[in-house]
């Protein structure tokens, strides 16, 4: 037994390079590779977070693609992996549809290239033995554009640690996603 | 001091759905973020694959834009990633450029959603250890559309174990070279 763990890709309130609140726009792959990942390391959902109607219409779109359309007959694995992705209109809704499903209020996690100030970051050794057992739902937002905004770094519960390179700091969020839910769930 | 360390991701000889040799086409998004990854995780190198002459003139055509044209003043962090990113028209001419370069023959590892039958699998650990230290250059590679054709696994000297999910793996291309990397070159 393992806490629901669910991840979100954040598309508002996001920071452009300056830092300002911007809405970026969803990405097709984003919304598969999120997916794949997410499904692959058991999570429960994958929300696709946009305030704006017209975007969440393009991820239904793609979902029904996927889901019921031809894409479901040729390549059935993503199926499997879009069916546990979303889109909703702010990470606010996101929480409250968890909290319905499960029962319980989820603890709010961030991830970030740069922790924000003042906030103190756990290990992945205890990210990781947090997940485990019994306790409520976990949501983890994943930012694009520039980063998650203040106004979401501020609420969190507990903040990853950036995934440290060589000197470089630049992943992809296709790829910062994949590695955080390894070092929280995968096995070797 | 650790042993030089390449990737590549390979559009031919790779499996279509049957099996059958194909050659996939360059996807802009994988050129991003595989030497994203690669940057991120010290790699020396990386090589973008493909026979067909226009497809490696559209990966100089982006790296063109990335390296030297406008996008390099847009996003000077992108410039260091592309800078080590290299078409080339076949894994063996990359193991020769590779030899040139560093003056040994490269180890050739594989990755591979399913090992090929009649291979032995190197653990995680092991991999990870036999980077480290002196030695030859060692050159990862990544198959694009149904995964490397037997003609490339055959002449593996290592295969690297699949990413083991919770009952499913289907994961981008992006993704398991991210998590590949991580788990060969990451620090915590």
């Amino acid at each position: 037994m393992s806490r629901a763990l669910h991840c979100a890709l954040v598309h508002h309130p996001v920071k452009n390079r300056d830092g300002d609140v911007v809405a970026s726009a969803i990405t097709n792959v984003d919304v598969h590779d999120l997916a794949r990942s997410a499904r692959t390391f058991g999570l429960t959902g994958y929300w696709v977070v946009s305030p704006i109607a017209a975007q969440r219409l393009l991820v239904e779109r793609i979902l029904e693609h996927w889901r019921t359309g031809s894409g479901s007959r040729r390549v059935p694995e993503r199926t499997l992996a879009l069916s546990i992705c979303r889109p909703i209109e702010s990470v606010d809704a996101a929480l409250d549809a968890i909290a319905a499903e499960a029962g319980a209020r989820p603890e709010l996690w961030i991830t970030a290239a740069k922790p924000p100030p003042g906030k103190s970051v756990i290990s992945w050794d205890t990210a990781r033995a947090r997940l485990e057992g019994e306790g409520a739902p976990v949501l983890i937002l994943f930012g694009t554009a520039h980063g998650l905004h203040p106004l979401l770094t501020d609420r969190a519960d507990a903040v990853l640690p950036p995934i440290e390179g060589h000197g470089y700091n630049h992943l992809s969020v296709r790829a910062a996603a994949a590695i955080t839910l390894d070092r929280l769930r995968g096995t070797r």
